[in-house]
């Protein structure tokens, strides 16, 4: 009886964790569609609490970080709980620099908005779009143990890096044609670099998935 | 007598990881200089070769996570050990992404021996040996639990920042005066880019190990 009870409180410890990170993903999520609507609606406003906001992502790492220690100091994961674990203090890093991400597309977009804006942008929101439902299926994949999902993950992230050669041929011409507009381009060159990045943060997130599921189980292998 | 020789056991194996931790910093390092070595003598063939070499790195961050968690599942490491453990895992990834910049750096490299120089290396090759010194710092400051080492690879990312600016600058001057020069700026660019990423995860790597040697120490925290 008393051991049920302590795999409950173990079990909720386990659910904790799972939600955090997906609250933490959901914010996360939150950040990249916020930083690029400052950039297509010029609101400077919105940049400044975007980048304000990558604070308390940074929290929430260190918080995170600290459920994961406490669970493996008091109770002694093994297998499938123990690669959880230790996967959850990886994923949390990618999640806490893809929140850095953002707030440096929300400072490039706090400079363009000074400028007259340079074409309207099409491209980069699509890619917003697709590299945060890119964060959104890692986690999902993460917390549900679905590796074809996290393949899924993986073989999306082509469609953002052709959408950033894409953008970054068309900013060529632009500049080619008119020096002038070199120093915005640039910028949205960055913003779709980082954009490019996030995805890579998914990417890696969901690579990993795939070898929690797929790879080695550590039960096997200790001695 | 018995627990002594499973305490030498375990302190071996944390021993291990540090070492190993060390080897894959140091081929790490290696991969900077080859990658800025093949953009500087124009050897594409080096730059081939540490494209070819990032699958070492891949497979050492591999190794690094199973030890790793063999050791969290036989050992029940407590306190600093597992903040040491915990830490590890999150550094390979850095150490590993690390590698994928130098192959970004190497592929860069290639297209760029295919075109006339634009201008010689001089910041560039500055910036990837101050980043080589704070990766090596940066491993230095967590296998002795060196918080002022870690603070002062802090302190240097703002030097490869700005360097990183001025090269962006200076490219810009080359763009405007010249639009032919502006695909091969470009690719400079995104290699000085590479280098600030490198040096950006040197920062992350240092920032935890501060957080290792001042932060809360687990033992006090759990129930």
């Amino acid at each position: 009886m008393e051991r049920e009870h302590v795999s409950r409180q173990y079990d909720a410890e386990l659910n904790d964790i799972r939600e955090h990170l997906l609250e933490m993903g959901g914010k996360v999520e939150m950040m990249i569609s916020d930083a690029m609507k400052s950039l297509v609606d010029r609101d400077t406003q919105l940049a400044d609490r975007t980048i304000a906001f990558d604070h308390e992502i940074n929290h929430l790492e260190v918080a995170i970080d600290e459920k994961c220690l406490q669970v493996l100091a008091t109770r002694q994961p093994a297998g499938r709980d123990l690669r959880f674990l230790t996967l959850a203090l990886k994923i949390v890093t990618d999640l806490e620099r893809i929140g850095d991400q953002c707030a440096a597309i929300a400072k490039r977009a706090r400079e363009l908005n000074l400028d007259p804006p340079l074409k309207p942008y099409i491209d980069l929101p699509r890619m917003a779009t697709w590299t945060c439902v890119m964060v959104k299926e890692a986690l999902d994949a993460f917390v549900r143990g679905d590796a074809d999902l996290a393949v899924k993950v993986c073989e999306d992230d082509q469609f953002v890096d052709d959408l950033n050669e894409q953008i970054q041929r068309e900013l060529l011409t632009f500049m080619m044609e008119d020096p002038g507009t070199i120093s915005r381009a640039i910028k949205i060159n960055y913003i779709s670099k980082c954009l490019e990045r996030i995805a890579d943060h998914a990417t890696n997130v969901a690579e990993m998935v795939i070898f929690m599921v797929k790879g080695k189980d550590i039960r096997h292998t200790i001695a």
